[in-house]
């Protein structure tokens, strides 16, 4: 294996999603990619580039909405303005990854592309790198290839692959016979107590033509849209037009649109992941993991002052504030200059329906 | 009984105390007082005053810190200047009372004055002023005559009143046998079973001269320092010795200066409220008082736009930001512009500990 960057491949970030259930601190101006949610002195977008870059330099596309344009290009002084493409609206994950497959090969030729989402936290980046080589060695072969994470848990929170024999030649790739999309628990908990079961973490590494071609079967129009679309990348850039072609793709998700279909054809494979990986969700799994399982820890993101007595949970602050708790368990605080939300790691998850009560209500200038 | 103002009568508020356990709303600059702590729309001050304009006009002085001269001035326009009596540095009630009495007895002659903490809540204002004018004409009789209050609980917060028969020629007045501090939860409970105790709410009527004269015996020293001081506001202020004089002055509360030495003397008598009283020392009682026994109710102090899903307690903002609570029960959250706290009611008197430690590491902005 090349342990040298390998230039026939290109990363493409798909950084989009507002993270509504991160609100107040996730933001339609500014979502979830562009904060720091692990303490790494980074934010996830940074994270997620660095990670990248041992495998193909600056080779990383990144596809956003438009209004995140100078964030982006701020927090990535190394990305090229030619790969950072912007969305005029969001149209979901098959738009986005086809517009940038399409790009990329109308430019460089059959290239292997892989995406991978802008907020997700992976530390260990030396295993994540031997996955992705070899994943994109697979993808040589003409495969659709995933990263499959082993599960933690019987989660109903991830869709999962059903892999099936390794496939010849390669440490660890494992044939795909399916993608099952979030079972019940009682489905989740047989997964669970199987070997063949892995979580799909929405990591593709491809053939760039073959995802194009795979969509171009299953959402033809879909496809020559998005076509059209990236001669006009490459001709100068979105007109008139395009933004209005572009508003009226059909939303769907990759995983329907492409993974789903290929497997069906026995084109998909899965590299199995020995790395830990996070899809930080909520402020109860950013809690989680910035306490690392030590239960009655409080974590602190931001420049707050903190006093805290016998309190656990997690404290997320946009400004040098005095923060006291006293006597809160696993209490979740997140301040900014215009909203303050105080919950439990219980309740993390209905902060999306608040900020869904906030939309109905037409408050737009806090979402 | 006279229901005109009673020209004779000079009401006194003491307005002193941080309020450590209203922290970070009640501070050092800005005292529980000066805050609207119930929502009537006025300070605890404003309401404390307008409670007594019914009884004594104008005839009312305010005995409180330097530092809050402008902000009581602002806050009661009709007090006359001459009656704002400043504090160089807080010296508990029998300084600030006696300098009142002094300083009234030597311009008015032979008054009678009412002591009545600027920070207790009294809702029932008629029965507030027939008890007062009760009061007035008990002392004239030469009694120090304190206000009881039926004890709804067996408190161990409070101090009680033991009280005997009834004084004849009055509607409710009664003898008292003597004070008894805060007590212990088994004596309190044997207080609460007896018709004979009530908890003393620190409002002290009386003859300026007599509380004077009983202050000679009890804290000579004293005494006579405040009788010099009392000349020096006559003749224009405190001058420097003033201040170094008042600085110096014994710290000792008047239940044991004036009360407890004058019962021993059987000069005390007692009229019972029968309105509600409450001493809003924490937020959990601003809690309560506010939801007025509704449990499961969320309590609004300020201007703050709320968003709450089945949350419960109190919610104090000095801003009118966004404040999100989502199933958070029994929750205190106060929000100021450099200090934020979370708690519960459980644990709402440990805010003095925190205020507490802040003063041990230096953090006196944030007192």
């Amino acid at each position: 294996m090349d342990m040298q960057t390998d230039a026939n491949f290109y990363a493409v970030i798909p950084a989009g999603g507002i993270g509504s259930r991160l609100w107040p601190l996730s933001r339609a101006s500014a979502p979830k990619f562009l904060h720091d949610l692990t303490g790494s002195g980074q934010t996830l977008l940074q994270d997620t580039w660095d990670r990248l870059v041992p495998i193909c330099g600056d080779n990383i596309a990144v596809v956003t909405g438009s209004t995140h344009a100078s964030h982006v290009s701020e927090q990535l002084p190394s990305l090229s303005p030619e790969n950072l493409l912007l969305e005029p609206s969001p149209r979901e994950s098959t738009a986005a990854i086809a517009l940038a497959a399409a790009v990329l090969s109308k430019r460089h030729g059959d290239v292997i592309i892989g995406s991978f989402a802008a907020d997700h936290v992976i530390h260990e980046t030396d295993k994540f790198e031997l996955a992705v080589r070899e994943a994109i060695e697979v993808a040589k072969t003409g495969k659709i290839v995933t990263i499959g994470v082993n599960p933690t848990e019987p989660s109903t929170a991830f869709g999962y692959v059903k892999t099936t024999e390794s496939i010849q030649g390669f440490d660890s790739a494992l044939q795909v016979q399916e993608f099952i999309e979030k079972p019940s628990i009682n489905k989740a908990k047989k997964y669970f107590q199987s070997p063949d079961y892995l979580w799909n973490a929405g990591m593709y590494i491809a053939p760039a033509q073959l995802m194009l071609e795979v969509l171009a079967e299953s959402e033809p129009e879909l496809a020559k849209s998005i076509d059209a679309l990236a001669e006009k990348i490459l001709s100068g850039g979105f007109d008139k037009e395009s933004v209005k072609s572009w508003n009226g793709l059909k939303k769907v998700a990759i995983d329907y649109s492409v993974a789903e279909p290929a497997a069906k054809k026995g084109l998909v494979a899965c590299v199995p992941a020995s790395f830990e990986w996070h899809d930080v969700g909520d402020f109860a799994a950013i809690a989680e993991l910035q306490s690392q399982g030590r239960s009655g820890n409080l974590a602190v993101l931001g420049k707050a002052k903190v006093l805290s007595d016998s309190s656990s949970g997690i404290l997320v602050s946009e400004n040098d504030k005095l923060i006291a708790l006293i006597g809160v368990e696993d209490i979740i605080v997140v301040d900014t200059p215009d909203a303050l939300l105080v919950t439990t790691k219980q309740h993390a998850q209905k902060v999306k329906g608040l900020v869904d009560s906030l939309r109905a209500s037409g408050k737009d200038e806090l979402l």
